[in-house]
């Protein structure tokens, strides 16, 4: 139907908006043009996948839980830090309701059922998942400091300190100890 | 093992290019500052998930084959069609492969696999991955027509005739008429 | 005394945040790279004066109340429209309160009497500076049009209907129809 | 009347293209994107607030003359102080008469005072003013040693010996010894 | 001599800067990030080259004169239209004198020659070299156009009617008539 | 004839493409908004004057060499080093021929000329410019240094070794060791 149509469409330029609304942490740590929230999502999602392989879960799975697990900042933004002491952070689960509440069924039982998982922190794919956008946030942390950023530590230390699994433990500390260019040597 | 983690940590640190790498083809329609890699991918991936859904296939793996498909990227840049006169675009599945050498077996056969499915298009999940990136592109194209850029046709018509099912083509027909603020009004 | 200097370093640097901060309007509206809380700050207080001193009140006052008015936004960013069904909007005084704790008194009460002031709406001066804020962004809106934004009419629209001041209404209204260039033919 | 509206209106026009001016001297330290004259002056006024509170002036006068201080960027650009061997800087009093020659009498006696009060250096109020402007760039210096700007100590030691007021060199002092991040743990 | 290398690697660095200068007429057409002098010399260059081999011309030579054209503006920036009321443009021969001070004889009168020739305005090359800066403008102004820009007439109107050579007339008149994408269906 | 200046006007479009296309190795090295391809040739062209004229080429030819060598990427985009793994990189000769196919032939032949010459690398001329697009890199990695980049080790490293006139290698060495702000205490 038209309207199924038009509303995937509608809601595939609302997912647009996260290549704009920046990590707003960052900012914090001087950083004045950081990465998108899209970006952040985008390496979020393939960590959690290998994660995810090394720990015996559902790779597939758990990179699909971290593709819609910051998707409600088109309407909130990304709250820093700092937002915690005078606002009480909202419900990702109200919020992806109201984005996907005209979109057809399956499109939308798909969505709400993978922010339901994560959020619920039950599974092992969805703690792969939150493990990776912590993961995440600590090598882009390692980057901005091989850029000259000097103040990441806090940055590095939070990240650490959520990981769940061993496996985002050990590499947290191999990514410590590594060069962003340690790749191309490789 | 720590060599394990090492490798995995060295794949993170090559894939947070690809938060760097624009997406070059719109450097021809004048945008001088274009979305990344990353940021295609991530909105990509999800479209992958919405058509998924409809079209009855799986919808995290079709957006996990996504999020795979211009990972080579971090090595060759993002080549432009016009460079498809000069050059022969070089096998992803080469790539990947150099990329993943290191990986413990189980990330590597993960990504792997993800990658020759892609590539392959024999499965409903990939055929989905791949409107999903053609459908970005034209989501993109009418955004940037929506901040002034006046040569987009190009870009859209493009994407419109490479679109495999059904459910893509429908998103598409609605995503041009649509205004990219639609879901505002909601 | 040392301390009451360093706080005042601490609380400058914490107002620097503010230079990155941007306006998390227009993503909405598909700017990438929008103007930062400090540039709108800078031309609302300008703008404030000039609305004062054309309806008799003070314009070093306006101004002042306008300087102030957002500097909440280093603790919480620019929360977009769209958050307000989703969270409560903390009270600025609280946030300023926390912000000038550790001031030596003089430039503690300096700045919390004038955001108190301004959110009180009380003097006409505050008004004036409330209108400043929608002014700016409507100016701010008719430039981006100006430079191919097409989707601005909802923020000039919402801008006009909130103005108070007759002399902030006949500004805006001159602004709608001139040409951002126009000072140069003047 | 319309007229004086629409002359106010211009003048926004002409303000708002502070947003865009780039402050210069960061470009030879090798700031590829350095902060606007708009957010350089946002933060001067308000230290110039904070100055004045301490040294018993004005802060509301003191903060409003510094909104004004650098207005005429907008005809000569942020000139660099390599140009002075080469150029005779102009009058700011001159540039700002034209800029306000046709605004309404209000106004334009509103931001002419505050211009020749500011030049003239002769009130506590103008003097709160000029260290602030010079304070900020000393802020600015260090937050851009914090991401990695290594030659700074130039614009550090010019803002510094510049300072006249005892609270302006205390502000200094503790600034040079402070993280820019500091402000987070009080 | 050391000396020697160091001083042309000292110009070098000091060349380096015109990748950050902006060319400051775009800001005031609403443009937040226009190209750096730099890229502008660049096509100056080739235009140069192009216009000198129509006109009969030395293309070398043209090129070389507009290599150097703007390279004064390390030291003053690029002051806008709007500055001329209120400051005397300063003698580019004088700026390069300074300079090229310490470079080794014969790349001092290298670059000196080319400076003298080009502002002498003698040369049919330095008029193609002249040409070409105007020519370079106009297409960046048809390019913005393309972009969403509105307000260019003025930038092409008074690139196009300094133009001397006919070739560049002919130049003018077809790009004004083209799409900048139209090398792409050649 | 008005084709010959259309084909002139579409290559300078054609050439504007270079302002937006980044040099794509510092995204290696986490620079997240590199110089364009624009800014490296001007400074390239530049240094080739100066070299050629210590070595007693000629520096005009020497400049317009370097202006044209890397004027084939717009068609391919700038290949990152590690894509020759991966793909034969094109003739640039080709390339040329095709951008130039439509010019008259004055300027036709001046381009293919140039290019000519500077791959077959058997004039002093072509070597010097070689040699200052070497030299331009490692002076771009010391500036990025300076900027708090860490890791360009490999670049100035490979620039130098490649560097074949006696002049480019005591520049270089000279280059290491100065600051990119010392051309202002001289």
């Amino acid at each position: 139907m038209p309207e199924d149509a038009e509303a995937i469409a509608a809601f595939g330029y609302e997912l647009g908006l996260l290549k704009r609304v920046r990590r707003t942490g960052w900012w914090h740590a001087g950083v004045r043009d950081p990465e998108s929230v899209a970006e952040h999502t985008m390496r979020t999602a393939q960590l959690a996948a290998l994660i995810a392989a090394e720990e015996g879960a559902d790779p597939a799975r758990a990179a699909f839980l971290a593709l819609w697990h910051d998707t409600q900042e088109t309407r909130t933004g990304d709250l820093p830090h700092t937002a915690a002491a005078y606002l009480t952070k909202p419900d990702p689960r109200q919020i992806t309701a109201d984005q996907t509440n005209d979109l057809p069924e399956r499109s939308r039982e798909t969505v709400r059922a993978a922010v339901d998982e994560y959020e619920a922190r039950q599974t092992l794919e969805a703690q792969c998942a939150k493990d990776a956008d912590k993961l995440e946030m600590l090598l882009q942390a390692v980057e901005y400091r091989d850029t000259g950023i000097r103040r990441v530590e806090g940055w590095i230390d939070s990240a650490r300190k959520d990981l769940k699994t061993e496996t985002s433990r050990r590499i947290a500390d191999a990514a410590v100890a590594l060069s962003p260019l340690s790749w191309r040597e490789r």
